[in-house]
């Protein structure tokens, strides 16, 4: 047994990144505990707004705070990231290496050995650069990345974490919206507008619902696919002989020739533009040519912060991913991210396993076109066997007089 | 003890009308338990699509369907209406008495003695001017009004059903939004636009929120205050300085002076048009003024089916209001509505009456003026005591495979 004055006595920091899901204050906790279990670990650091806290030095020690179990049962189940996000690219280091320093200065100060960045491709490419520059500096310092997105178009990973939970949110509306869209006795057109920049998993996971015997969604159109008005009418007309009401899921990032029109002129850091009001747009053509009751319901930031429907099954992977990838940085490792990897759909069992970072930097993993049908509305049996296992198990909230609460800084 | 030769056989129908709520099945089964209670009733039927079913004979028997007890267990917990509902008006009855005949066909056809009516203020219409009817005619058949509406707006009852699983929704919902909204470090405005035609009561009532220590909303505007958009940026422009990220609850039905550039155009057949789109407007000149983040989030139908976190209270409420309606029939009762009278707030008690259906019809109950704060940006302590009784208590829903089942006709 070693003594306490063999360990080589070390700091953690941990950060987040991106959008927020309903799963990423999970990896917190799986980070945290993991790292706690470690002897040779005195202090875990949080940085505030990802690694813009780290440039700026802004850190809290949560080491005390979460040391009681009643504040990570609380932060488990908070949605959005606790510890505040950014959406902050670093330069090419030959361009400009001044935040690599500050990064590096935050780390030598605070004695950091390990730093784990729970994001999405934007914060993989950090985690890749951060680490080839602090290995170019002859640093020890090691840095691994955690994935999550509610979006599930990380590469390499068979799922993200977030993923889950809004899948979960997401088909749980939609089986409310068909109960409410079917109460008049006209014929109606419901269209979902469901988050998904680049890739479709989250309207496509819509077809979970299949499984209650409800035959909603009628139909999903998703990025990935062909798109034209023409079609989406034809579709529909198609579909209001066999159903009196007819509700779609449609992902925000459809293909539409007129999306320049949907569009609210606005971009993020990253130069992605804001999304918003494709399903309105499609609304309004519906209204216009079939003559029908029509009405968009856009899902918004719900998907990502419902946390008082999430999926167990997401908020456990969130915590193991995260442990997991503390044990990888024990094991000596830095620039990687951990993947989630799928051993079995039935019965539903998974492994972790780490990848570089740099693989998953950057890219987008798109819907599979084998999982689109044939008529380019619906999605294979294939999906949703993939899917399935994703949204199983339920964590309630703690509520108090009627309201959840959520942990906060 | 009465031989079943001395009962009087005799049947009994219910229908549900106007906007969809969370709790409008859970009255549903409330008047089917408490019909099927009393021997002399046969067979209890469902009226599709409300008070055209009637007029159209399209009648269900429930009677054997909703005997078994798993059923009435799904249907509770079904958001929207089971029965299906419309949105049709009586004409006056000098004008044209030719759908009173055929309701009244309908209930003599089918042996009905007792109809109920599950609505709001324009199906306590229905109610009012369906029993003055009948008894011109001579008829004994009863018509008894059963109260719900998300908005809250009915006269003469403390509250309705529905409302207080639509404000536990809300408010829920806002406190997941406010979490999602702090995540940047950049000062942000949200702006989540809440159902209510004429009456703030659903805005208001996220104020239930504060008592989990959460500071959000930061601003309510209803109805019921002046509004004006320069006041409404300086209320921002003053809470900005003490909050760096701001959630605004705001009414869709505010007297925005260019409201009607944010209605969609469409109308229903009251003449209700739809609103939609004011918390886009008001994102739009919230950017442009104030140059901050800005986010508008329609809470939409979710607001009126999300039964997946809806109000124990609010559904044990909505059974036994309408239970006490179908005990008020039996009294021999006609061409009134059941009431909700509050006894105490604490300890919560209610207590059930009946007023004249006439008194509730085409009237609003508005927000009360002296629980709207001075500064006209707020409620009092008073409106937040009225409201946190009816978001107490959790109905979870059925679920199977990760989704929550429903009741289908």
């Amino acid at each position: 047994m070693l003594s306490e004055s063999m360990i080589t006595a070390m700091n953690v920091a941990i950060a987040q990144s991106g959008g927020p899901t309903c799963a990423i204050n999970a990896s917190l906790v799986g980070a945290f505990t993991a790292a706690a279990s470690h002897p040779e670990v005195d202090r875990i650091f949080g940085a505030e707004n990802g690694i813009e806290g780290i440039m700026e030095d802004r850190l809290v020690d949560l080491t005390e705070r979460l040391s009681r179990p009643a504040e990570l049962m609380l932060l488990r189940r908070t949605p959005s990231t606790a510890l505040g996000s950014c959406r902050c690219r670093l330069p090419d280091l030959n361009e400009d290496d001044a935040p690599y320093r500050a990064i590096l200065e935050c780390f030598q100060k605070h004695s950091i050995q390990m730093f784990f960045y729970i994001g999405g491709n934007d914060s993989m490419d950090t985690a890749a650069k951060l680490s080839a520059y602090l290995a170019r500096q002859g640093s020890s310092i090691q840095v691994l990345g955690i994935p999550k997105t509610i979006d599930n178009d990380l590469c390499e990973t068979d799922h993200t974490p977030g993923f889950g939970s809004a899948a979960k949110y997401v088909a749980a509306t939609l089986s409310e919206i068909a109960c409410d869209s079917v109460v008049y006795s006209i014929p109606s057109v419901t269209i979902a507008e469901i988050m998904g920049r680049d890739s479709g998993w989250l309207a496509a996971s819509s077809c979970v619902l299949r499984t209650t015997g409800c035959g909603v969604p009628h139909l999903i159109y998703l990025p990935e696919m062909p798109f034209s008005e023409e079609r989406f009418l034809d579709d529909l007309r198609r579909k209001l002989t066999e159903e009196k009401h007819v509700v779609v899921a449609l992902s925000e990032g459809i293909p539409l020739p007129a999306a320049s029109a949907c569009q609210s002129g606005v971009s993020d850091a990253f130069g992605h533009s804001y999304l918003a009001g494709i399903g309105k747009y499609l609304e309004g053509v519906v209204r216009r040519e079939l003559g029908c009751k029509t009405r968009s319901i856009e899902l918004n930031v719900m998907q990502r912060c419902a946390s008082h429907i999430s999926s167990l099954t997401d908020l456990q992977e969130a915590e193991q991913v995260a442990a997991a990838a503390v044990e990888a940085a024990f094991r000596g490792e830095t620039g990687r991210m951990m993947c989630i990897k799928r051993l079995s759909s039935t019965p539903y069992a998974v492994t972790f396993e780490s990848v570089p970072a740099s693989l998953t930097a950057n890219r987008t993993r798109y819907f599979p076109k084998e999982w689109i049908t044939p008529d380019g509305c619906d999605v294979t049996e294939d999906a949703l066997n993939y899917f399935l296992p994703l949204i199983q198990g339920e964590y309630p909230p703690i509520l108090q007089n009627g309201m959840p609460l959520h942990w906060t800084l």
